[in-house]
């Protein structure tokens, strides 16, 4: 599986995915989901993508083929974000239009996800998660987080830490904490890591990092997140046992 | 939906359930799913039980009437843990070739699970998952803790904390943790929390509580843990940027 996220607030957007894919447990390799479509200056767009990896790699082929033949709709063409989701979403119906009945008759599943965050010249920055039905939502204050794939495992520590106020640099270790959780619990999410910074107003990306297997830095967060997480759960208070049972039977099934 | 977490190592067992039904999110109840069958001085027989509520009260109800009917095979009577997972387990399916036919026709999820933890004299302790199909797998030293329903958002905790060597009463606050964490994320998962410790060869449960909504102990843990979890994140050293970017379109599709 895959797991990617994006994350904003009024001082930019983090995004995050492994690269681990996989076709079964006993077929695993390692493809890039992180893929960044910027013009500096002008405008920033990043998309992360999971799910079936034919249909997102011809997605993603398909929007470099507009802008290598200058076609009018490209994703360097449009001047708002909202129109880029719609043309990505466009771009995700062709291909299931294509694909998805040969895939079907094989029960093979063909949903695929997108986030989409960024920001063009004379917007403030977004993020939109487009689902494979080629529609999309958009990430809001009340919920400044959007994820794809794999996405239960890293939901915890976003609930509990991610804000409208919390500076950008921790958003981004935030990010990388989550995923670190997500390949923790469930093999089949993998390093290397992609992890990008916007800050807003910049256009342009200034800050982009792969951790792979074994990087140091991915192995300092991990371990000091694990002590301090046992440390954390140490300092809780033992349970305040009310009910020292005495008798057993009429317990069973009253109350 | 519910969850349920069993965990055993050599100090015993600890298991722990919510108590929050829903049919839709339009329709939320509360309903008991942790059961004692223990006879103190004899046995500790725990269940807990997720999926369809009709279906796991089928279970436990033809469970309890074989005790009150004094059957040759009830949950008294057998000398072996693993022969009660198995009775279970043929529980199960016997309501299933009543009910499933016609739940299906109104494609009406029939799943059910069931966690069954305990100790009769003579055996050590032990915990089991018990299927919807009726077959079983029982916890090792390497996974000391079972899960059934909602389990994805609680994991990464048990991941993180549970050995063979941690205390019982670690074990149990660790319990608490992963179904608050779970409540968080998911709100079809809720209170009441019911939890019991068993102590290795104490033949008697001992210790056993409910947390309802708003309990004073449930509060005060997920106040403290949030904030020890804020402050481990907000010491977490920052993300060391390799590569500041310069120039962008030979970076697209490469790599």
């Amino acid at each position: 599986m895959t797991y990617c996220l994006g994350i904003i607030n009024r001082f930019g957007i983090v995004m995050a995915s492994d690269s681990r894919t996989n076709a079964g447990v006993d077929y695993i390799s390692a493809y890039k989901k992180l893929f960044d479509f910027s013009v500096p200056g002008d405008r920033v767009i990043i998309i992360c993508s999971s799910g079936n990896l034919s249909i997102t790699q011809g997605v993603i082929t398909r929007l470099q083929r507009d802008i290598n033949n200058e076609e009018k709709e490209n994703l360097y063409t449009f001047s708002h974000l909202y129109d880029v989701a719609r043309y990505i979403g466009n771009k995700t119906r062709e291909i299931q239009e294509l694909d998805r009945p040969w895939l079907e008759k094989d029960k093979i599943d063909y949903h695929c996800n997108f986030l989409l965050g960024g920001q063009i010249k004379g917007e403030t920055p977004q993020l939109y998660l487009i689902y494979s039905q080629g529609n999309y939502i958009q990430a809001t204050p009340e919920t400044p987080f959007l994820q794809i794939g794999e996405a239960k495992y890293g939901k915890p520590i976003l609930d509990r830490t991610v804000t409208g106020e919390t500076p950008l640099e921790a958003l981004a270790k935030c990010a990388v904490l989550s995923i670190d959780s997500t390949m923790k619990s469930n093999i089949s999410v993998g390093p290397p890591i992609d992890v990008i910074m916007y800050n807003t107003n910049s256009f342009q990306l200034l800050h982009k990092l792969q951790l792979r297997l074994g990087d140091p830095y991915l192995a300092k967060i991990r371990k000091l997140w694990e002590e301090h997480v046992r440390h954390a759960f140490e300092s809780m208070p033992n349970i305040e046992w009310k009910y020292e049972v005495q008798s057993y039977q009429e317990d069973v099934l009253i109350d």
